[in-house]
């Protein structure tokens, strides 16, 4: 039994259908081990402004607050890019985080040995690769003021954002990265530009400081942005954990999905601050990859990334570490079993779509 | 004969040897095909802190200006890094591309046959790989004001930083990118974040303004930045020219530019607008590569980049298409005949050193 509040959305494009696999996942564990929850569905995005008109309606941010997690599919599709900009469905989940305080967006980037060949990356180059990378996501130039497009007098336009960060957000954000390597490898590789940026160079000091006062055990490397595009791509292996603004985490984090070659197995994790009075934290989980309208409504879409953000949910809000764990082996059986949607599809393999791919991680739960 | 006027700066690091296996080709060049120039050399970064006390002095700049084209080399290091940001070996590069109006960085990222191996990329997915990057270089986050670094009344510190773009600055940089489209095959993908940024959305829409009404046979995509640095990864053979602002123009170049697996190979210009009265352009050319301080010194950098850096500065700005091509062919013939710097070492070739890689180059000539 379990009286947790799930919140799940799933939002736009190919969210729904992906969801519909986990919901398989959920009716199994009530069926064969007598756990449930307290599940609430709602709509966001493109789906959302379709329905109400808006991205996302305080009745669902509420709802998302008064969750013990949030399980988030994807928003966005080509029929609603013409919107204004305050109308957008990437409102939707920057709201979320926004709202939540969910300041800690952690993505995994993780080589799977059965699908080393999925990469572009040659096999020696990518074996073994298992980065994290742990990018803030309430701060930097995705909220910082002022912003806009004005027009100036002679009537050309102007358009101008502030990318901004206090101590304290990169302090939290820090600490949560280096928590993390000590887990792991022991190492965070912080990038910014300082060589060029005010923020960046505030960034790089308050690292510093908090690795010198706090983690002196942990080893830390600053590395410059561009830098670390590069060497993502040509030596992914030195990475452990990587740690970077809301703007270079974005970038770089997909970068690290990118070259795992299997975006579409690849969970995350968004994780607000820990109430001290109640050690409880918000939290929201959702793959890395997107709504993909292009392959959306075709039942070919791969599930596994939702399932396995599903899974990650079960282990750090829910503390159902065996569950987790039995879901996360239930997906490496089945596919050291063959099975694989488009996206991994490889020689040799069986290719499957969507429900077939879910039904298989049920049947090996 | 010629009297261009030619300033070279080597700068720091490996800068001053790469450079001197170009002056070996300068040298050939007035025995043989009895070209001189008007040469002036001066000294940048680091070198000019130590020297001068200034990354840059305002004669340097001066001459530069007076100059035909400016070919570097690189800046920075280790021990220059601990200087104040206003003091910063960078800030050489920095103000040369804002003083001299150079808004249109070139940056491209090349896969030369008998390199395809060199990539970290499967051969399949790189051979033939032929990508210009179009970066902005005079704006965006790397000048734009209000930034700073400030101390709230609570002690607490607060860095920021303005990304911001006037229209005229993204149409001017958009029509380089069109037209060298046009020379190529004729498609531009301008990357932004235009479901975050103002500045993005601003960019967006004046690129595709320019290419209705000024380019409408020219191949416009619109893609995010996050998106876009997957998509190098993945499927690198989709592009042609890249458009982006400062910031992600730098680091989605350095990406372009790793995986080609040959950085030590790259070239790149960056070029002014042209005058109107004369038809000149102020222009810098200098490599990809950094100063790398690591392999600094030790007669191991690969000279290569430097040196196709003066041949892009023979055709573009001295307008000598003929030597520029001499120059490219001899390179071309150099990597055929098996020699190797260890930057782009593979089994059964031969490995050498700068100059003996540089001297090479010259006999092949
Ligand atoms: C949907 C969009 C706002 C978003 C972002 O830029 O944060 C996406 O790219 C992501 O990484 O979740
Ligand atoms: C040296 C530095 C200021 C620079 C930049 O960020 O522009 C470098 O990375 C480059 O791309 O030339």
């Amino acid at each position: 039994a379990s009286n947790k509040k799930l919140l799940i959305l799933p939002g736009d494009g190919i969210g729904p259908e992906v969801m519909r696999e986990v919901r398989r996942v959920i009716d199994w564990m009530g069926r064969r081990r007598a756990v449930s929850f307290d599940i609430d569905e709602g709509i966001v995005g493109g789906a959302s402004i379709d329905a109400q008109g808006t991205p996302i309606t305080d009745e669902t941010v509420a709802k998302a607050k008064a969750a013990d997690a949030v399980l988030f599919g994807s928003v966005g599709g080509p029929k609603w890019d013409s919107l204004p900009f305050e109308q957008r469905p990437e409102l939707g989940i920057l709201r979320l985080r926004k709202d939540l305080g969910l300041f800690a967006n952690l993505r995994p980037a993780l080589v799977m040995d059965p699908l080393v060949e999925a990469s572009s990356l040659k096999a020696d180059i990518v074996r073994g690769v298992d980065i994290m990378v742990v990018r803030e996501s309430t701060g930097g130039v995705y909220f910082g003021e002022p912003r806009g497009v004005e027009t100036l007098p002679d009537g050309k336009r102007r358009g101008f954002d502030t990318d901004v960060y206090h101590e304290d957000e990169i302090a939290r954000v820090a600490r949560v990265a280096f928590d993390l390597a000590r887990k792991r490898r022991n190492k965070v590789t912080s990038v910014e530009k300082a060589n060029v940026m005010q923020s960046g160079r505030l960034w790089r000091a308050v690292v510093g400081e908090i690795q010198k006062a706090e983690y002196p055990d942990v080893q830390l490397e600053n590395m410059y942005a561009d830098n670390c595009a590069m060497q993502l791509c040509s030596r992914p292996k030195q990475f452990d954990v990587i740690l970077g603004s809301n703007l270079f985490g974005d970038v770089l984090s997909d970068l690290a999905a990118a070259l795992t070659g299997s975006l579409g197995m690849l969970p995350s994790a968004t994780l607000g601050a820990v109430d001290p009075t109640t050690g409880k934290r918000h939290a929201l989980y959702e793959p890395i990859h997107g709504s993909a309208p292009d392959i959306a409504g075709k039942g070919i879409a791969n599930p596994l990334a939702q399932i396995l953000s599903f899974a990650m949910l079960l282990r750090w809000s829910f503390g159902m570490e065996e569950d987790a764990v039995l879901l996360e082996s239930a997906v490496g059986k089945v596919l050291a079993g063959g099975l694989r949607t488009a996206d991994i599809m490889q020689q040799g393999m069986a290719r499957v779509g969507t429900s077939v791919m879910g039904e298989a991680v049920v049947r090996e739960l």
